[in-house]
């Protein structure tokens, strides 16, 4: 299958070509950066290096979507939308990475990303590409919006809990977030020096993934919750933790129980039960390179809380990771394809 | 004056000696470790190198207080116990970095600390080492009990919101700790390799340091308060970032006036306003190396929350820091010396 | 084929596993490690979780070899060397990821590595596991020896110019290493805290790779030079560079065409040449996770130099990677069945 | 004293006020800042809020002048030479931290800084401020020229091995520096994720501190060397290794005897001769935050020279911390003043 890349220069972008070279169904045939047009991708992503002789082009979506069978778009928020009208009229197949057709709720928007969303009908289209919730939706789907990275974390490690009985309906999520998550642009803020040692509470109210979290929540359990993120990045460049608080009581083996019945034998889930491992908990450095969700889970019965985690690598598991594997399922592909690798451990 | 340290070959031990070595009005004349006795102090602490000659004695405590005005204690929770009543009796005035001496309630060690504390009365005679809560205890005491590193960040950040209307008495915090919260001890889970990268949720549930955040908040603001912490080690060696969510309403300017009224010209507490700073909230990256603690917060208007941040050099206002601030107040010094030296930046 | 490894728990065993749970013509049959005995491998080797259920054997390599059709031996130097004569008998093939059979000249391991070689005649049915230069030899080898982290690095980037005239027969080689070069091992020196930041010249003379990369620079060049090599931990887990100084002259032409003509189409050679890139010179960050080695180098007309650099990943294309890439030659399997992933970036 | 600082929102500009806020005999006046006109200087130095009120100022050097007794150039190279000439009318002390001053022969400023050097005669009125080296001349200097960062740790740990008879006039320098010797510029191969974890070689050759070097090695010893010098940049923010190749030969106890001859009782130089110590060599590690420079050395018998390490914090011992040396030593303050800090360690 010929496959597409919109805004390929960035670190989405680099990461689904570094998922997608390997990809024994897969021939990428177009990369697009405006920038970057005419260089090799090998001088932005040196990991590609050997691997590919692609280049980039400046192609609008329009003229990619003529030469390919799906198109990635990599683009910013509210870029996305701009083009997705016209690329629907031509057949081509979707998957959106990032928040344009994530939210169900079109009213949305304009609270939590600042513009009106002028496509309720469209929105409908669009099915949330996270697998372990969605499958059989995304298996019939022609267009696919890619959850966000901390949204992932936190949709993972939270939902088998909220069958419990909560006594808030609040839901306290700290994020620590490794730098790539905060794009390849270029900010005073992001130098080296400035940045080396830090932990910046880079969002730490109205975080634009909240919405996000709480739809997914609820169709997943059925229960309204609101969430309460925090946003921090941390001194590393992939990988992301979230720890939640979830007001509620349960024992070790009932808390268990709910994590094996909700995932069954999702083979990208890993639960992290090893008291013994100097990895007791979900942690970003047992994940990064792969495409496993952690997660994990301390009781606390002083305030009667479960503390859950979740741990992935925000640029696989956490974006081009799930669309990798939206695009297999919906394409009829062997759904691990290209993804069944292990992290990079030690690194 | 003459001060001796016990259990000197730790973190909290040398960072002491950093900054004792510089102060004008002390002689540090004993310094113990069982397990480095006859070796210079230079060869742990290398940062003492060229600035004294002192080595570590294999002495008792009770020895080491016939020769010394003043005696710090950097020993593990539990062991400072084994030598306070001894020690009392010799008239020499104690600094003890443990928590045996912290909680004014002795019924908590048992569920906390998992020893009975036989000794109710001598924790009446020790102050609570904070300088900016108990000033005036300290100026008159002879016993101190330094704070806790996670717990003082918690404390300076969430007092002063106290006073606010309150929807939940459980206030959610997340701490982030650099390696040096985690002992110089060596074990398996330490080894560089292992722990770089790593976001480690090492307490994410009991910690230690929970009464005594809440003993004190009780006393800042007559308010009882549970505290739901968990502690994560991340990718650095020195610094804590507390992050806490207390549920209540509130706008800029009342918060602003709250801290500043709180505060007022405590000089090593800094409020953090500038939000054009590449560090628009507390940042351990801009404390490390100083006494300072940055205080700032956020308003979620969503879930009706303030998010507080402290930050601070968890060896330094966490630990020794403090402990030498209070020795400089008990003992009638310029309550700054040794203290006013600006963090190391960047690093 | 059926393999086994003795000594698996540590990071080059791990390495091995994560490149051959992947490979399709392997089965891991057997895995030994005395210490974490009865143990998942997944507890000490995080990575490998979900992808393999294998445990940790106390069996002798002897008693391994009777079940599988390779051996990998990662074991310390001068332990090897206790197994090889016994397993020889066996039939059994081994690659042997220590110094034991690297040296051609046996009286080199009494200087170099403190014992007597006692086996001058095994020693000759050895090969050196570096493809690109002994390919045809692998193809008919029973027993590899493979080579060095640092001598990789250092043969790959030094050997295309030893063509050049050259004006010392002392070539300078400063090698940077991650710390998981240093092994899983357990001493105070690796704690966290003490290793942060540090740059550490773990081995400035002496190193042990030196006669191993005079013999190979040799064998490729027909010239004897000797290797003024030190060795330096540097602040990341994985990766090396090293930077080499050749006394010679040459102009940027003929140097490229040098390492053209010597590399033609290795598929595992890159030459680094894109002065427009973020890394205009090989980097250890862009190899890290492949089988890579970056290969480059700037012309120092001052002191008439070449400066040389060869970038890594140390447990990859410095241990396990050129071990799988000899048993692929070996069996003749695709050689870079298994290998042909790229680096993890940005990490 | 009243001084003042010209560039002062640079990373060496800002390291000044670090160690001049707590300098008893000054008092900083004015801080330039073509950029950051009229911002606090906390916003770009956090270390200093909380100590100081200055604020950045949009002011000419010589408009400076007449406000300050003492003028600190924290320039580019090439532009403190714009203002020089006219400052020197002034009667104004000059600490000039650019090379503009620093070399001798105004010949090598072409080939090394591509500018013609078109002032011969002030040049001679600088002194090169290396304290150890130049200690009478900077007691009655009025303009100094502060040495380059690898400058000072190669000339600091290279110059007392040069009495040795040497087999080689060349000398290979291998520098590792933190990410500040690159200043607070902005460009993208700065940004955190593209520099984290790499090792940067971006001065393999033509580095200009080669003709500063050889200036004073020559100055300390008599002889004529030529200096091989390869610049990376490392995975941290502060610090400095450089490892020098000195072909002799010499034995510990002469070597040993070299170094204390030379330098006797220089209270910022430490010998690093603890082989029990964690820090076996010289280590950034435990330098940062300090003036101190360590200097130590390893005998390589097989290629027959001595390795000798510098370890510095480039911003301090490598640029402020000599500058505010040298301006106590010109204006008869005591010589360690504002200097005497331990290391920050561990950090």
């Amino acid at each position: 299958m010929k496959v597409g890349i919109v805004g390929a220069s960035g670190y989405v972008g680099g990461e689904l070509m570094r998922l997608l070279v390997r990809h024994p169904e897969i021939e990428i045939t177009s990369v697009s950066s405006t920038r970057h047009s005419g260089e090799k991708v090998s001088r932005i992503h040196p990991d590609l290096y050997g691997l590919t002789d692609l280049k980039f082009e400046d192609i609008t979506p329009l003229d990619m979507a003529g030469k390919v069978d799906l198109i990635f778009l990599a683009l910013p928020h509210g870029t996305s939308i701009k083009y997705v009208p016209g690329l629907v009229e031509t057949g081509v197949k979707i998957i959106d990475m990032s928040a344009d057709f994530r939210l169900k709720n079109p009213e949305l928007y304009k609270p939590w990303y600042g513009y009106e969303h002028g496509y309720p009908d469209l929105i409908k289209k669009f099915v949330y590409g996270m697998p372990e919730l969605h499958r059989e939706q995304i298996k019939n789907a022609t267009y696919i919006a890619t959850p966000g990275c901390i949204a992932s974390s936190s949709i993972y490690s939270i939902a088998p809990f909220l069958s419990l009985e909560l006594s808030s309906d609040i839901i306290n999520v700290d994020a620590k977030v490794g730098s790539s998550g905060s794009g390849s642009g270029l900010d005073e803020s992001k130098v080296f020096s400035e940045r080396f040692d830090s932990i910046r509470a880079y969002k730490p109210v109205n975080h634009r993934h909240t919405p996000e979290i709480e739809q997914e929540l609820e169709y997943a359990s059925g229960k309204k919750v609101k969430i309460a993120l925090s946003a921090h990045s941390v001194n590393m460049v992939r990988g992301i933790l979230t720890t939640s608080s979830i007001y509620s009581e349960g024992d070790e083996i009932t808390l268990w129980s709910l994590l094996r019945k909700f995932y069954g034998n999702e083979k990208f889930i890993r639960l992290i039960m090893d008291r013994k491992s100097n990895y007791k908990y979900p942690d970003p450095k047992t994940v990064i390179g792969s495409n496993f969700a952690d997660i994990g889970f301390a009781i606390d019965k002083y305030v009667k809380r479960v503390v859950s985690f979740g741990a992935i690598d925000n640029l696989i598991k956490g974006a081009a990771g799930n669309a990798v594997q939206s695009m297999n399922i919906m394409n009829g592909f062997n759904e691990y394809e290209g993804l069944m690798m292990p992290s990079l451990f030690p690194v």
